[in-house]
């Protein structure tokens, strides 16, 4: 609404064309359209649909309870990241279908029907102890409505395994490879594909690996061109970043 | 060519149907068509009007113009990264149409035309001292056929600056964040935009900033989600991802 | 006590105005009245009215209780930091009406009313899980005499959040900002006010955060000039500061 | 301007009490007015008589002769860092009143003449090394419209030195304590005034020192309350800081 | 199989030389057996006769059981390597002749007799603390079918009791030297024997040994050419390298 | 035994003055005596006296008691640093004299009456919480025969606590100081004494201070030149290092 | 000589049998040959063949040719790494025909044929960028009388490169690989040889690579098991210790 | 001047023994008599014969003259460290004696002749590039009135060297251990020597060296109890403290 919208408005009124409310109602509005705010606002309603999301970590389950409690008011589905247990039953009690992934510890609560993608992620891990990352992200892809396929223990060290997978893992939209040690595995897929990749490090390894630390600066200097890199573990950012990107 | 079609033509020239050097020709190829190798070399078939890349750190300029000496004998466009005015001015000789940006440091050879995408990738950054980074991340951008808008000097600092062009960056398909310091610029738009996004930190800094060590952690510490992270003044690398994401 | 002072004295001595221990008492206190440790006393006795501290972390609830009792002999008021649950009920057995903030882990016993102060110090919070340390610098800044504003969760990757806060903010004499992960809170809110900023990093955040060391750099590299940063999770320290600058 | 305003000035124009360019006028700011940016305006009015501040590393001498160039058009004082004398030279061509602090590496232009506070900032420094950092905190403090004292060579390995200028220390509002090496003198400044001391580590010193980062931890980790620190050798940041403060 | 070899192949079965079905069989293994993967399998083959190992730090005691359950339908030795108590409990369960060596935390199954090599490897460590690492590469090495002999406790401290037993560390086809603190070890028996020398720092010690990296960085400037270095505490992989080694 | 030694030897055997196993038996212990080797068994006589040292961190309640066990055989006095108090129970049924300092975690068996020296070693400490370290520092210097002086809570906070003990601190012929946090107390003492200081960094602290690593720092770059450092935590070390010095 | 032999050479002195001054030859190298040094000198010996190598980094053109020059008195073959051109010079006019190695820095000289192994060092490396470290590492193993196989430019972004070399790579006796940034080769051909590999971290890469850091973590916490490494950029080392498993 | 001298001297006055005037000489050197300020005076006469020092890093040769010209109006020796040809030439200009030692790079001055102990400091190092740092060690112990013996070249790598030197060592009253690389030569000379050990690390080395980290972890670490550190490549440090503990 420019300058020259205003005055014709004005003009209405002053014409008895639009009665008092009416122009109110329209220039009510106007800081936050004009702006960015409102901007932010149209933005977050392209999110309806996606999931309310709480980092349990550092919470207490009475927090947890409380979090999940107000936000079953609303008519959205729920994840919940790195929850216990215990923060899992609390929520039972208040939603009787919510689900556990005990290996990637998220809870997950589906109050709405959701379409599901056409093209897939694909989520490829080195080692077995890159399990949990691999679940926190897969529950976070299938719950922001993404089809998911999951290629798990193809580490470098036996590449073979690597190669059989690959159909799969090329024909995915976009890939997310996960791995902790040395981390090479997102450098061989990087070179392989000619698709977007997302690494994350983990913390799996011991001595020099420095809580995932080895990996991460590993992945970041890649020599393949593909790769971007996300914090260490973060399974969920991977998956949210990974899903923006398939919903292109 | 699975064992079905494997016996069909063993039949075949059983009956003399085809004769032998025929079916020699099927069968050379298969250990290539059938494993993963066979799949690179397609897949690096559609990678065929991408520019060929050089890498100039550290090499001298004899080596410099020795490599795009051989490429030019190919048919593709050329791409010299982090290249000096001398390597420039040796490669010119080679070819009088080849471009320098002095601040990016990057050359570029352009034979065959483009195709340039109707989508955009937004390049926005923080401070004047970003750049050089920001340059080099727009010349790799176009010659791999993105369309580039460019958004600089709108750091937090005096954020509104970064308000009234938030237009533009929303309306990409995909962005680079590019920041040094202490890199909340990623963090801030990405959680003002619903798009990818990529965030390059910048050695841009001094003191506690460790050459781009501050950036870096800060950018992969976000508390946006949808940021990914690329390795610290590294343009091409963030330009070549957005370049795939771009064009998916 | 100049030179001409003591001439009086020992002429008042010689004289039999005052007598030889009178004289003493005044004398004994010279060196430490003339120098920099009168000073210290000085400076000391200025801070009357200011509580006692103890560092409760690393010793036993009878270490905590002993130091309280004997605090309790004198007429200060008593904060203590970083108590378990345990300490704060040893300490209750000797004062009553001692108080224990569960989420700050802070002890507060208050013998004396003390005066507050008109202008504010304005704690400004990311997320939900730096409470602990907002809530650490405000029992801190209260004790100290000061009026307090808690301003929470108006992190950055929802700044519209910020900008509905922003005049509570801007009216303070003096801002902290707490903030884990990437920090960036605190940049920005450097870039929005013309008052000093005391910048409080927090070991919130997993990964690359390495126990707060993301947002510390982070913060000694923001690009706003009037931030000045503490040591990570030091909510006392932060709010110490602050107190003396709020009542300049 | 709330609901019921607009609402009345509805009223006025369709009663004809006001004409629409009037209406219009008010209706304009609206937006900016009732919003944070609005205040960002305010905000940065009251910042007029600040002076333009450049950071003149990494920039070209062509470069920073632009902008001053540019700056100069306005009739702002103005004030740049890590300057070399070159760029002094190529600025004192458009301003011939233009001086240098080459020790501190400053390039100053005063077009106005400014208020000069009663109160003042101390900038305190261990040793001759740490001198260009106390040169580019004093100009800058300067320019800003400070008093300032300098205090410098009071090292902790001689501390009979500084006790001997405590008292000028102690007179000042806000502290700025520059050191390098172990930056032991921050700590104990701090634990003898009772004023805000600003920290600013300095990368003097060799071996094990790391470019600051022994003085950066120091000063994080000092065991006085009252100490606050800014990035490795930015003097810049300390004084601006310290200036917020001197004129609360 | 080369292309003269198939083109006969082809031959015979227009020919009836050969049936069909044979001539499929020997297709069907043709883009295995050329290419790098046929090599793959071959070299595994190789190792038919090593034991299957199990990384037991980070699973549960279930599947560690339900793993060895499976590798005992092979005919392999079997190594579990970081194994608790409990693990070698439930393993016993499954095989009653599993032993457990508990201060290297290793499981070992011997289902198969094995050869002993003639030459031995030599196991040095420095102090009583590095026991653990010791353990872990001497089970290694044993069920990897080496002759092993262990020299303990001969730190640079007391170098007198190394020399006494410099003969049998001379006597060793290749030498692995276990330490931790500053690791100087290595060095000192780098200088004195002609063979390779393969260092394991070890996370023993406190202070700024920071989990190992003092003998980590230590031993990688190792001033002794001979000597090469493997993770942190990472006495299997030591052994592995050794028993390649002294197999040659 | 030098050449001229041999010689007569040979010309003793020729001429019968002495038979052929007396020779032999001087002849035998050559290698011995005339090398180092030699010099190591004579120098550990020197050491005659000292007490045996069993460093017990890491180490179970029943190895602990075994080496005492055997170490009471001889005729030594005993310290056993790093001890729980389950050692203590264990070590007190095999010696019931045997004493347990608590916070320093010392076990000392005292069989032998030890001489004093005159001189002392001032063990000199920051805080409260540096304690466990000051009493480490105090058993080991005391059982290795030296007097100490202990003055605890001077840190540079309240700097007039330090002055007033500065005799004492100035009396000691050795001078240990032992401080967490930032260390500043190790270069002000520095600067005040001209005798040997040897500073310990404590893990005490929190936030950036990393372990120690921040106090570490800060001795390592001391600017006072007589200060030498020994690991974090290492009160034993430094207590070892200054009872060499003060028995020179 | 053991106990028997000097008894027996006592007896052929008492019996005249030999004279005097030579039972003293004899008997002055007893100390020497029969302990550690002894074998000191024994093992040297059988080093003869063995070049004598100059470190030249960080020494004057001087120095390396007075080096040089006592060198050429012995009979022994020359290396000298990190040479800059100008010291080559200096040594050429000293022997004629001493070489340089450009790319790898290094003087050799030839004054002995030396035999050549028939198994052979596989130098196999990632980029182009690595090739100095490829060259030192070559030229070292081949001075030290070992036949190489140099494989360059396999990185693994494009690994059909690596699978095309194979052959070669397993037909070695030991293999060195060469690379940086992410330094995934080494896991790679770790997990596809079975023969030892050392590894060698090159300081290629930019941004997070810190040096070498990055690629060094990478090899040390290599899935594969057969990998070991050294130091960053240690060409030579790795070349040591490969000639040393070679002749084995 | 304790409190009774206080009174017998306020009696004197009352008494007219001593007259107002003198009584308030007496009187007004009280505060710094009494008090460490006076002590801080006699310790520094103390040091009367030590020379006057200058550390010349970053100092400009205009800088360094006028501080030397300055200091030749005292009587002290002086001595100038890590200072350039340049300054020894403007040096030499005032004073024609001066001598330089251009590997220690150290300029010397000696106006008075000195005293020289008896017992000696000896000067330990590993390789012939520790050499410049201990130059700077003997410079600084010479001037300070030490005997200095140096033995250089012995490290750990051909510890024999070592062994025949060990004589020289143990005769020392302190020994400077200076290495770089691994730093092991402390730990090794720590065990042999019952003498207080100084170890310098130095920033010698390549790759993870980084910059003399690893030697400095790795001494600090040492297993050897004798052993203390000062900062990397701090020659003079080490001397400056040797030589207190030399003439104890």
């Amino acid at each position: 609404m420019n300058k020259e919208d205003i005055k014709e408005l004005l003009e209405s009124v002053k014409n008895n064309k639009i009665d008092i409310d009416e122009a109110l109602g329209k220039l009510e509005d106007l800081p936050f359209k004009e702006l960015g705010f409102a901007k932010i606002d149209n933005h977050r309603e392209l999110r309806v649909g996606y999931p309310e999301v709480i980092y349990c970590e550092g919470k207490t389950v009475e927090q947890v309870r409380d979090i999940v409690k107000f936000m079953l008011t609303k008519d959205n589905n729920i994840l919940g990241t790195r929850a216990s247990y215990e923060m899992y039953l609390a929520v039972k009690e208040l939603y009787n279908d919510a689900e556990y992934n005990s290996l990637g510890r998220t809870i997950t609560i589906r109050k709405k029907k959701q379409d599901v993608t056409d093209s897939y992620i694909a989520i490829v891990s080195a080692g077995t102890s890159d399990l949990p990352v691999v679940e926190e992200a897969m529950e976070t892809a299938k719950i922001l409505g993404n089809r998911v396929e999951k290629i798990t223990d193809v580490g470098v060290a036996g590449i073979h395994r690597l190669f059989s997978r690959l159909d799969i893992i090329r024909g995915a939209k976009v890939v997310i490879v996960i791995a902790g040690m040395e981390g090479a595995l997102a450098s061989v897929i990087g070179g392989l594909v000619n698709k977007p990749v997302i690494a994350v490090p983990t913390s799996v390894g011991y001595g020099a690996n420095f809580g995932g630390l080895s990996a991460l600066l590993s992945m970041l200097n890649s020599c393949a061109s593909g790769v971007s890199v996300v914090n260490i573990d973060n399974g969920f950012g991977a998956a949210y970043n990974a899903s923006i990107i398939n919903k292109l």
